[in-house]
């Protein structure tokens, strides 16, 4: 069951931003609500846990403006802060959206509200707060609620559980490398990372079919199999090979994509998911990519030494 | 009932941004819960509302590096935050702090966190995530998370109503006119500027004994009885004579000081509170300073042209 935030929201003051909250909220229309007050209000069904995560968009960390369509930043803010969502199998409740301005993004702060509009309505998830303030580069700080009967977690993997992961990879880390010696970018690659999908649906269908941990694949697989295996204390390894690679992307390239979004995801090996039903619900394949065994830290098929050259994205290096 | 975040926080991968959490973690200790999953989990008292409000704190526009030490920004951030929380009546659940964090700033991401962990203590309010990035100029942008049977609302302000204000105002504007221009400000002032207090035990007493439309004293007093007037689509008169101002400010610098985090609040006419009892419990003064009228609109004392010089604070102005 959705929660259910109050119904409309409240008339506003006046002032420039206030000006820009109103020409969001006619962007979102219905989609919008409990918005003006304090803070927002949101109900929790009985019984289930509400989860939450913050996630941060800066220009020039995360992107640049060059590269994206102002549709595209809000969309793929919107999409990376529900994906924590997706990796807790949640439903998602609710979205805040705070937005640092500079003077030359005014103008496109309703192509910005689209964005995120339409991934929070691809997600079932009302906007229910936000905060605007004017900044020296543009910042999307996207916090994200949901509720789950029994959110699937990090440090849920145990030794002996198969891996498997959502999706196509590599996409992203391409889209990056070509941008960033300025080439552009495979159109096949440019979709994956301007327009990513949260796993919101798959992320439940998980957890309900028996996946007792998760991760979304935000920093590259190999990165993320590091936290999961950090959280769980256990040591993951990835078969290189099995990896699903978008056509022209070597396994290496997919295992080190950030920004992917995909889930990886594991389950115990006596209770394994049918790929095939998967696939019929989300028209997505679920591919078995490794495996959890006893120690810490991450492997590589047999080639452990491989792993300090597929370094994850890390926002502060 | 304070809900119950999960009791202890999971190990995290590695790279520097994990390490710029790390210490922050060991700053926060035990205050310090759930961090290291994609989303933190809380559980929410059964018949009570959430009530969750984002609020931004940019370098260069809502305070200079001079001014303030990082203590102190991280503190007054999360008092900002947190009186949105003091506004609505509601419990603090959980805090998210989103740090965007320059070269120049991380040699002092201990003292801020610092900051943001003792006035998050002093709230009885758990940190329960975030997210930290590198970029242009710091900022940190908090989430907060409340519960409560029945949140105090801008909306429910009725004609007849007596308007009372916490403590005592023009502190805070009479901090930043002296900065701005390059002044020393008072201890007295500073203090009311530097490291104010979110007002959540107050905010619950006044939930408790009849209030029944709130907000907190952002934008100042002017423009926040403004969105308060919007709000419940009445008018509300300030008397300029009654509001409580510190020793040397005038009655024009408390109405239009910002950033105070006193609470504007709303009884019926019949029902007021005892300014003793609250005294008694809070050792701070609660002063009646108008009352709500029909129209909209915000009037002063007889003097309604004087209000478009008492211009509130905009964050895009």
């Amino acid at each position: 069951m959705m929660p259910t935030p109050p119904q409309s929201h409240l008339p506003l003051g006046t002032g420039v931003e206030f000006d820009a909250i109103r020409a969001m909220l006619q962007v979102w229309g219905s989609q919008a609500s409990g918005i003006g007050d304090d803070a927002a209000m949101l109900q929790v069904p009985a019984g289930e846990s509400l989860v939450v995560s913050t996630d941060a968009t800066f220009e020039h960390v995360h992107f640049r403006r060059e590269w994206l369509t102002p549709h595209e930043i809000g969309a793929r803010a919107a999409a990376a802060a529900l994906s924590d969502l997706a990796a807790m199998g949640a439903t998602p409740a609710g979205l805040l959206l705070a937005l640092g301005v500079p003077p030359a993004w005014r103008g496109e702060m309703e192509a910005l509200a689209h964005g995120v509009g339409e991934v929070a309505a691809a997600a079932l998830c009302p906007i229910v707060g936000g905060n605007v303030t004017r900044a020296g580069e543009l910042s999307l700080t996207i916090t994200v609620l949901g509720t789950s009967p029994r959110p699937l977690q990090r440090a849920g993997a145990r030794t002996g559980d198969a891996l498997y992961v959502t999706g196509m990879l590599g996409g992203p880390g391409a889209a990056l490398d070509a941008l960033l010696r300025g080439a552009t970018p495979r159109d096949v690659d440019r979709a994956r990372f301007a327009a990513p999908r949260a796993r919101i649906a798959e992320g439940r269908w998980l957890a309900e079919h028996g996946a007792r941990a998760a991760i979304d694949v935000s920093d590259g697989l190999i990165a993320d199999a590091g936290h999961l295996a950090a959280a769980s204390d256990v040591r993951v390894v990835i078969e290189l090979a099995s990896l699903p690679c978008l056509d022209g992307i070597t396994p290496e390239g997919a295992a080190s994509s950030g920004e992917e979004y995909e889930l990886l995801v594991a389950f115990p090996a006596d209770a394994r998911p049918s790929a095939d039903e998967f696939r019929a619900q989300f028209d997505l394949p679920l591919t078995e990519v490794g495996f959890v065994a006893e120690g810490h830290g991450v492997g590589l098929d047999g080639r452990g030494g491989r792993v300090d050259l597929l370094r994850g994205y890390d926002h502060l290096s």
